[in-house]
């Protein structure tokens, strides 16, 4: 592509040689001839001087020099992805229909244009709408339902009545709808399993990573809302109820009957105990445990975890230790001094 | 069902209309007419009151109001799962027999009724107990041995001399017999492989959730005891040795070696260092870092990890902090007043 | 085998009774008669003393006494590993060609003796390189390549243009190459996904362990060098590059964009904010959680995580509160009494 009809491409502006051939993308210090990099802050302004890119897509009022070309451009960010896509080529698209290696029960109602990828179980009762994709080696299990033009990556087991929305995408190895981790525990400390006879439900535009886990309830329903993106490696437990447009990152677990308002975001590895309340907007800081209900636009940090600003005082506190044993034992001394004084004049 | 039918069933004492009918139960909030709920906790009085369940599943001596008609009972929490069980149609049961897909080694040993599901893989030499089932897309490796009257669950892995015992259940994703992580390092930080050649073996009535880990032992076993309940993404390394009748919570960590007693509960993301012992009925609590022995019966917190009475009082003492400050500026003043009169008196 | 047979192989020195027969290997605790065990360490005397194993690898200069026969060597861990393989049967080797059910596109390209095993998927433009063993049920994506003598146990999931190197082993359920975790927001707090169009690049020689996740990278490369060894359950996000020969351990992740140096070691659930730089050398401690930049050679603990001095200064500053608080105590009450002389002296 002619680096100019890039430009044209992603709205930028630019007064250099346009006829240049571009042939790719890359990382401003990996890029070499023939490829457009981005810039998006100053703190990249020396890699801008030392790239080897042809062009390098810029801020408008971006000032630095640089040997590339420079392309301006409202927001770089967005319009290097923009870039970038135009030079992918994805990989083939999967068609309609099963492929013959795939277990489909004979009453799983398949929508128009569902592709079901090779080496899939389809239980009976399985229902799955229009373009809906199923890659390789999925397990839709006994009566789930998939909403229309949704995403299994290969390797995602849904169990059984598990219901997923429409344009969700779910990623390999994710597992929804295991049992939920309840068990009666007699004087002997010997634990008895609690049907787990709930389901799961999980809403429109969500989107799952990789070798997460979401359990069924143990009656009534898991739920997770319209918009949420879940990250890898995360754990829902039974029973909670997730909101609409949360954000949850990499390794995070949320115990048994949390229930989870809107827009609530959970940094990586972080937790929260079970029965718990987190409000709207709240954020719940990376490693933070939650303990206690959070109230609505909270930002928790902490284990055990307190409020930011607590958080930080408490932090600041910490640091302070050392200053204050020694500002201690410098009054100890003036205390003792005086104490001499004291006992001179009482001589 | 006939709510009177219902009160039966679950032996309830009840004075209203048995007449009406009962088609399922749901959560306080969500249940409306012809549903059932329940509330074991008095915190929930208001949500009982403004129910518009049915009936509510209360206990003998509850008192607080509702437009529902209550049904008492010992036990309203498992009295309640009961009454969920009768309304709840389980997923047909798998039949005894190999499903045609799935390619079993001929020597493999499958006892009277094992049930193999769609595309599994069972490897030579494994032996597979009475009237257990291995769901879809389930891997058993060479010479693995699963007990009697067990459950796999789809897409689990069992790598090669694995031993599972009686009624075990382990979840979707579950890698039991991964090798242990193990090298030898040279002089300039290059790992070279230590063979894994152990096994791991594992009780009667475990269960073990989803897309958990299972490492087998460099040599030897790594063992999990009877009755040892585990939840989802929790991770076992090699050569650990776990007791009867634990409990595990989720993405809990135990390093290589660890010896852990009988009826130890390990909350949700805590994790214990390698070689160490953690005794009898201990617990560990939620996100604590263990990094020595653990005495049998102590309860755990924090990072690293205290005794809960020490962790509380380190605790109390951070929060202090802000006011030992003041106090210490206060006296320091009180000095500066003395020192003051001193050096009027010395004048 | 007979003892001396054993003694010879592993290039010990003894002088005891080299025709007895050894059947196999056991930790001290656990070894019976005809059984070889080894202690490396003087805190395991008393095993060594109580041992039921017929021979006993001890060091050269071992002392304690033992009713085993002593075998000694220079470093008995490593020539009880030797011992461990010599009486180790491994399930038999995968031999070479495709399992009539797999599914393997056409124009995948598989080296010399190259093994599929049952019920793979290998998509279109795969390459696969000579002698690499894919396990049974394992997904290889559009254009994926996989190097020379590689070992993907199974279930892994790779995604569409993962590089995989040579000699490197992949454990069963992970997953290389799902989407990174990227959104744009609006205003109103919804998530429009950014395209995951880069890919992800794994170097000779590396280990990964059993359902880790790593994310290919928003463009460019998620980049894993030479060497490198990942335990089970590891978070490795979009964009983030690690150098060589380091060391993962078990739940540990790192966010997306981390640039990791050469022979780094992160301990067990530790975790890396995103962005930041970790220096060669350097060493994270279990559970530790990064928050900045973090320099070569540097030994980092605690949440956040500080240089291990510093957080051993103010673990040990915290322990001193209660200290503190009295001697505050004490000084506070001495100059109560200087107060009550000077009050005196005044009147």
């Amino acid at each position: 592509m002619k680096l100019l009809e890039l430009v044209q491409k992603i709205n930028g502006s630019f007064d250099g040689d346009g006829s240049i051939e571009i042939h790719g993308v890359a990382g401003i210090r990996e890029a070499g001839p023939g490829e457009v990099s981005f810039v998006a802050n100053l703190r990249y302004a020396a890699d801008a001087a030392a790239t080897k890119a042809s062009a390098v897509i810029v801020s408008e009022d971006w000032y630095t020099e640089s040997p590339a070309q420079l392309i301006r451009v409202k927001n770089p960010d967005a319009a290097f992805a923009e870039a970038a896509v135009l030079f992918y080529t994805p990989p083939p698209e999967a068609g309609a229909g099963v492929h013959p290696s795939s277990v489909v029960a004979p009453d799983a109602k398949l929508g128009q244009g569902v592709s079901i990828g090779p080496q899939c179980v389809i239980e009976s009762g399985a229902v799955i709408g229009e373009g809906t994709v199923i890659s390789a080696q999925c397990y839709v299990g006994f009566r789930s339902e998939i909403g229309a033009h949704s995403f299994l990556y290969p390797q995602v087991s849904l169990r059984e009545f598990t219901k997923i929305g429409n344009r969700t995408v779910i990623h390999n190895g994710t597992v929804i709808g295991s049992d939920g981790f309840g068990y009666s525990v007699d004087g002997d400390g010997v634990r008895t399993k609690i049907p787990q006879i709930g389901t799961v439900e999980i809403g429109n535009d969500v989107e799952i990573g990789a070798n997460v886990t979401v359990d069924r309830a143990r009656f009534g329903k898991t739920k997770i809302g319209n918009g949420v993106k879940i990250d890898n490696l995360v754990q829902i437990a039974h029973n909670v109820i997730i909101g609409d447009h949360c954000v949850i990152i990499a390794q995070v677990a949320i115990a048994g009957s949390v229930h989870v308002g809107n827009k609530v975001i959970f940094a990586g590895q972080s937790g929260v105990a079970g029965h718990l309340c987190v409000g709207d907007g709240a954020v719940i800081g990376a490693k933070a445990a939650v303990t206690k209900d959070v109230p609505a636009g909270a930002y928790m940090i902490g284990v055990p975890a307190l409020p930011a600003q607590k958080f930080k005082k408490t932090q600041a506190g910490i640091m302070l230790i050392p200053k204050l044993k020694e500002r201690l034992a410098a009054l100890a001394e003036r205390v003792s001094k005086l104490e001499k004084q004291a006992d001179k004049i009482a001589e």
